[in-house]
């Protein structure tokens, strides 16, 4: 017997009609797309409020491109978790959400931002009563992903220009405890058993192909191809699509953010293929900021060559140096030339250490910043003058002209000096993507009247989250928006009660 | 007896379904929304071609946005249009592809670019055949709308870096012939009155409400309300939407480009309202751009300005000053801070006249760089090095940091100096949006798999079309493009063939 009426082929991420759906092979109060980061929360939150879970993943385990992440988390404010507290900082609610509003820019959800930094103390606590455990420790220094199992860091542009004027700087990037470079698949490997223990019935190997809808436009399950063969399964309270961005999807990539193709390390599984926001817009869900992503090439630590300077091909300075990777990385792409290099002195020099896979390579090195002008064919008398004039205000604390903090001053004079190629063409930037659909906090998908589509949830890269652009962004904000937001919605779907943003 | 059974309200933009029309009011080959250029010349092909063709204006005129600009075309290749021809330029059509290309960038539409610039000397042809009337002359000067009725100017940035070095420049801006400031209306007048000789019925004061569409999202017709009475029209060939952009709607600005919110002087009429967008998105078309417009504030004439120079609040250059002004206008709204200064010497100064009415004030006077960097709160040093650093250079006749052409080099020693502020809370500037559907060269509205939805067309502002984004614009463009693949999206809906780009 087929299983759906229709003679046409199905064709993936369309939408099929309720009235073509011969039977249903399963039903379960709630159906999650992708078992990543948003997805074990949705699962998680909703069984947790009595909901039946059925949880499709496209690969043979969970994890998503969270289990290739550090596992940080962006949380803070309202006095501060209790790691915050302990290494002494006491954050502010309203700092924590001014910095992510300054961050989000133009596009900031100011919703989103409230209920996440108001609730982020509680998403700790949440997270522990999950089994994430967090060392009590705080780690100063400027880093990326520090080796050891250390917790607290400054994952962010809080004390750089112009936030740290804007807003009290503390860090809040949380790392689990966990040692070695697993830290993403621990956290996730615990949330993911989580929610099988709660009773999420987790389906591996599970392509989900389509959202079945009625005439109404409104979402009652999926078409789902396991094992060759396909499936309906119906969802009666909501599917939640939490299935990842499309950094892997060159096509879309193409037609949407064709400055992403510049990155050659794309960050993600093979399942952020963009799927699930097709299957939403394909049933006229909004989408938003599909040209924005986070793009990056950490060149510290070692946190000396913050003390370099980031120049153009103009030989001109364009950024105070000291802010966030990803964000030094979304404006290296807004120059208007491709060449881009980081120089540095004999007193702050040191290879690169986080950035040894994307092997930011030396493009000269000359006794002289005049001779390695003429090495780097960069025009003739500028490089000498942004050196100078860096110098000369170096040597006194200040840069009037980029506001790089103090700490990360000091005059290059001592030869030979370096420059480091960091070039989109000569290094591997790393990208993912941060356009996805329109959702209201409680994670149900907006059309582009802004009206809630029924039966249909996001969370994750799925949607545009917290983090809207590559330069306001800060390490933790996409796994702090996956795992917060997957939970509202997973608690929305069941039919529990969500937090107001209010 | 009622239009409609639904019961529901009638939803702005939202489709109609064929099944819940009772009767047809009336019932045409071909339905044009909006009768600027796109729709104009639209209407002009379908009837040429023998179909009946209904046209709805919401306004109570014809002309669109079309008819408050210079009438400007940007036209070329093939050896030169007859009047580039006279001036002595003999165009080259991969010059100008090549050209348009550059201009597009990343999101270049190579078979849209190539088919405009293959047809360009014809589509003259054929406006010079509707009786549009070019005068046989040439303005070397670089102007903006320059009064008078003459014809040729450089209307991009094709003689500045980098489009100079890349493609033979050659001029391609074709104003029409009428002396005054309503050249766009004399363009439209015509073009409207051809399209009505022809046999198109035009309606004004009635505007579209809603697509109607079948089960299987072809479109049928359209809801229209005239006289505050709903009418359903059928198209037997297609509906084609040619009603500009969506400068207007505050709403869509705020969720897809909220940084032309800070353009002051929004370019268009009420009628860019998006709707025609919304309709197109409500039935799973896709769109490209919608981040993306034009953002511009002239500052010259006089020409004399082009020697000066831009800075922005750290005191650096970021562009070549000769390059079109749309494209200054993008990279001034890229700076990460709001203040940008055009920098002038005693030698070089007037008032711009072009801006009158975008009033760009002068900030400051001095005696010395010095003490006019202190005036403007800029970074000491910094501004005095950038000017060191361009009059030794631009006394050589070069500009190695930004490629200004040596025509534009003179250096600024001439006392008093001046700033004139540029900076976009102090400006008028003027702004549309240049992002819309996805469609094909022949008007053919895409979904997102790129599948044609049949029935539906569309043109002008309301797609992406041959621009793109504001860096890469060139006046001429959007005139261009919309009277030119406004007359494909004519033919193709009256089933007349369409030149291939191939």
């Amino acid at each position: 017997m087929p299983l759906l009426t229709t003679a046409a082929p199905l064709l993936p991420t369309q939408p099929v009609s309720l009235r073509d759906v011969e039977y249903w092979d399963d039903t379960s109060d709630a159906i999650v797309m992708g078992f990543g980061a948003a997805g074990a929360c949705a699962a998680i939150e909703a069984a947790s409020a009595g909901a039946s879970v059925t949880v499709f993943e496209v690969a043979s385990a969970g994890g998503g491109a969270a289990a290739l992440s550090a596992g940080d988390i962006y949380m803070g404010g309202n006095g501060g978790t209790p790691i915050q507290q302990q290494a002494g900082f006491r954050d502010d609610t309203d700092a924590m959400v001014n910095y992510l509003l300054l961050a989000g820019g133009d596009h900031a959800d100011s919703e989103k931002v409230r209920l996440y930094a108001r609730q982020s103390t509680a998403h700790f606590a949440w997270l522990v009563a999950q089994g994430v455990s967090y060392k009590n420790s705080y780690i100063a220094e400027k880093t990326v992903e520090p080796a050891g199992d250390d917790c607290l860091i400054w994952s962010g542009s809080e004390a750089a220009w112009p936030f740290s004027e804007e807003t009290k700087p503390c860090p809040r990037g949380h790392l689990p405890q966990w040692s070695g470079p697993g830290r993403g698949r621990y956290l996730m490997n615990l949330l993911c058993e989580r929610a099988i223990a709660l009773g999420a019935a987790v389906l591996y190997n599970s392509r989900v192909l389509a959202l079945i809808i009625d005439d109404q436009n409104a979402v009652h399950g999926v078409v789902v191809r396991r094992d060759n063969t396909l499936h309906c399964v119906r969802a009666r309270r909501g599917v939640i699509l939490c299935a990842g961005g499309f950094i892997m999807n060159t096509d879309m990539l193409k037609q949407y953010a064709p400055q992403l193709l510049r990155a050659k390390a794309p960050l993600g599984t093979s399942g952020d293929d963009g799927a699930a926001i097709r299957m939403g817009m394909n049933i006229g869900a909004a989408t938003l900021n599909m040209h924005e992503g986070l793009v990056t090439l950490p060149f510290y630590p070692p946190a000396s060559l913050l003390k370099g300077i980031l120049i153009d091909e103009r030989g001109q300075r364009f950024i105070n140096e000291d802010c966030y990777h990803g964000r030094t990385g979304h404006y290296i792409f807004q120059q208007p030339g491709a060449r881009i290099f980081l120089l540095a002195d004999n007193a702050i020099f040191a290879r690169p250490k986080f950035s040894a896979m994307m092997s930011i390579e030396i493009a000269a090195v000359a006794e002289s910043w005049r001779e390695l002008a003429q090495e780097l064919k960069l025009p003739s008398g500028a490089l000498l003058e942004t050196i100078t004039n860096y110098n000369e205000h170096a040597a006194r604390g200040s840069d009037p002209q980029f506001h790089k903090a103090p700490e990360w001053l000091q005059p290059l004079v001592e030869p030979p000096f370096a420059a480091l190629d960091c070039s989109s063409d000569a290094c591997r930037y790393s990208a993912f993507t941060l356009g996805g659909l329109a959702t209201l906090p409680s994670g149900e998908v907006l059309n582009e009247q802004r009206q809630i589509i029924p039966g249909l949830f996001a969370a994750g890269r799925t949607t545009c989250g917290l983090p809207r652009w590559g330069g306001g962004y800060s390490s933790g904000l996409s796994l702090g928006d996956a795992t917060f937001f997957g939970r509202m919605a997973g608690l929305r779907a069941a039919g529990a009660a969500v937090p107001s943003p209010h």
